[in-house]
């Protein structure tokens, strides 16, 4: 239906990466490359909960019978897509608050965290850092299930660790 | 579908009062009780955004040519129901949001009221206030095809002038 | 008594946009460009409510006698503007919390939903989402008596969600 | 036009103490108690900027031919009555934030203190802190051109700081 | 090393359910009774971030080792244990804000959910609904490799679903 | 003791307008142009509560024997120069919150006007809008005693409103 | 000058615990508590910023030469108390918002910790946690100089530790 | 382990300034520079709570043995650093909230001050303001037993007395 170019190159996308427009790309793109350094295919798709509803319903309801494992859903404003994405397919919904209006992502933020008991969205923090940290935690999710995956964490950790420790006061320009 | 039993006795509902728990009727009854004094036919309906997603998009689907007018719709924490409404048919849609959280409300304010370009949501003050003023928003757009609506409602404004006016300080307990 | 240059070219106005100062334009000036584009007629005014008191109390009361249907009123700050055309006018008015301060419309916001029961407002987004929307819902209640209208608003809807449809990932620059 | 009961007892208003509602007594309750302390002649009436406007311009408009020197206004939620009756007269206004709504204030604080250049409200504290602060600042306005009222304030700060210096801890209950 | 007795009675836990103090213990009850009534093993532990940081290093290094596939932690005030569980393993972690402060629950939220990028919290609501929402997240998760469970979910959002659409207006009490 | 330059050429100063710091010049001195404009005489100075202590209490103790009726002052931050000074004189204080912090004045704000009952400030508007306000507010209260400077301010009033009455929309620029 | 009665028993108080009012007692109480626990001798006054402005640059200009090394000062609403004393005395100044107004204490965090640079206040939390860390830090910073006092601190923290490690699930009532 | 290249040229380090990344150094470098300033000699280091766990443990655990009396520690967003710290060692413990994200700030505040009751944290500050007092505040704690220190920071705080009463308005660029 839609023409995403954005997709992993790696066959058979086991996590969805949808924004409710494509000017979220900013914001949701390091999702995408966090995806890819992790070797996790993926699809990217613009998915917009209040100018296109069926479409969100219909990328819900096939989402796990397609093989998607965890949908990364980025939204601003009054955030919706998350949390309806989440109220029509069990597949685990990530929510990042996307910064779009002058409220700075804090009206997103509650939109998508404050969900009534019985559908959960697990949220991320406003911007491009909750961006990367929901494509970590997909591969955490994945993780629990594949080994191979969890080394790749870890080795991503330890360098992490590492750089830091190497950082040095005043940083260098 | 449902057994609501607080519709109007008046037929043929003009507005429709949804919710997304039969415990918001403490907030929103109200609103029903001003659309009763003004002689407003409507029904009252528990339709849940997270928990019957399909229902919601039936209702608002047939909304317009079951002969609803002006949708009211109230709903607390992250609160969808207004919005996806909104995004599901062309009947005005006025968004209470309900004190149901911790946050006192203003999660469900900001999760009315932010709505992105292209579907807007007439959202009322937080709780009962806001209940009520939806009944008379709905009144008030009704009321611009329907003279004698509005006279009922210029009366009713002119009684509370009136009774403002009486007031007496400190007040009679 | 103002000399205002932004009307639509339509006869007959039935929606009028006011706003606090010519400054808020860039603000209320999508709302004027929606309407145009969906063939409202309407008048652009300057109406503050603590400059020009008396012209906004003159503004509400005739109001319906001229013929609007609507009142579409942007304000920043201490935004009283379409609280009190509210109060002196059955004309349903919307409100657009302008952000002209330094707290980003948040003041805005609350100054015009937190309205007591009585008096409402239909509260839209802060800023030109808001402004947009307003328009929109302003369109939804003429189109409840205007078929033809109606027909316009589904086509903007149906051309929207192709176009969230049609895009693309990364977003072509 | 109104009837109210709880004006000073002293002839001639100096300070007209005005509220949106009489529920809002217990709020404003305590400024009329510490007006009637100091000497100070004062009226009090229930004028509400939404449900009685033209009752608002009114009162402001006769306001300094009637001998008032400083008008305090309290309101809450949304309120527009101390700003409005700034728009309409010369007369310092006083706005108390009064505390109606589940916001507890804050938007109150919000529509009173935010107003444009043009138009000043001095604002005092939410509640009953800031209704008593009102009436104090009142009385610091008169006595710039009153000796004997400044005496009489000067008495009780210093009544209120010996009472402080005399306060033991832990407290006697 | 602690004295745990709210275990399920299943062997093997699946889940870790911590929180900061035993008085956390009314908001994580219902995170255990809904994990109890879907049938999986978890354990529930007092971990405090602050006051037995040694504790929670431990238990969060042996977390994997132990089986334990998802962690739920909840937190009030300055909540730092869900984040440092999650800055020492790669088990996924979800964080439940506690209103343990006057501020209601807004600073552990901020606290938990502003992760920096490279060690994720899946946040949920603040109180109760967030940890039924944990403890049905942690069911997702676990679903992604457990097709029983998965159906155990779907018979429970039916159950919802029916609930919600049996409900009648005004509610029975 | 300081060494001001921008006190009015006027003699005999009826307003003190302190701020905090020199860089606050750009928010205060705002103010002094409206007193300019009203020919209002008036002093300028910096007045520190933090770095300044003892000078401010200087300032404060002598301001009504040296001729000042109304003080004001303006602070950004943890703002305590107003409430301060008002704890130190009788002569009205009005505060102005300075935008100084990231906070963008919201902590000014609050810590000037959540004044205990006992010792008001009456509190303007965020910025520069409140540094205008304050003197307005001055004016108003010099005005009770003042004739002549009533019917500047109700001169500037009504150019205001003929301002606002004559703007164009879309504005020229 | 006070008549005081909340005195540690021991001599030679080192630490003094300042307050705006008696009635902030039972917030403040719990810091003195945790004092005499660790036998830091202190002094408990009221001291208010804005009813005792003289008393409270007594006090702070006394406070080193009578042997205090910390002062612990507790104010709610606009707290100006902790920054004043800290901008009239070297001795390290420790800050506990008391929620004292409706906005639940966050007014007294901002006033007190949002200081500009040059007279720091070292800020705890709001209400009684922030007392008894208060209490703690000031012991912590004795502590520097006092290897006995770290020895008590220390201890306090291995019994809160084992208590911790102690509880059980759910908690015995 | 790391390779700082900003410590201060003095021996032994009393103060260790500590922050989540190097990108923070534009936040406490101002720190730094008034230690150097007021001759105190520091270390600083990169420690991330999240990324580095092991270390700040390490750091922390170490922290009294190696001479380190105070330790100032800056971090944003979901700022653990200062509160692990604080649970870690009995040296007191400063903290500075960096605004690292949206959220300006607020967010990093608020993790930070809201420490439960046995781990104290003092807070300064939001940003660099914060920083620099956070320093002050250090020198203050060394200064209790430093008489010569306690002189220095006299001096500074009596130049910037000076420089602040020998400002002009309007200020000379």
């Amino acid at each position: 239906m839609t023409t995403p170019t954005a997709d992993s190159a790696l066959p058979a996308p086991l996590v969805g990466v949808v924004m409710g427009s494509a000017s979220d790309w900013s914001v949701l793109g390091p999702a995408c490359d966090t995806l890819d350094e992790l070797g996790i295919p993926y699809e990217a798709r613009v998915v917009s909960a209040h100018r296109t509803p069926d479409w969100l319903f219909e990328y819900a309801e096939s989402a796990e019978a397609r093989g998607l494992r965890v949908i990364i859903a980025g939204a601003g404003g009054a955030a919706h897509l998350p949390g309806m994405l989440a109220a029509k397919t069990l597949v685990p919904v990530l929510g990042v608050p996307v910064p779009a209006t002058l409220l700075n992502g804090i009206d997103s933020l509650l939109s998508i965290v404050q969900m009534p008991a019985g559908v959960p969205v697990g949220t991320l923090a406003i911007g491009k850092p909750g961006a990367v940290n929901a494509a970590l935690f997909a591969a955490q999710i994945l993780g629990t299930a594949d080994p191979a995956l969890r080394g790749r964490l870890a080795e991503r950790r330890a360098a992490n660790e590492a750089k830091v420790l190497g950082q040095t006061l005043p940083p260098q320009t």
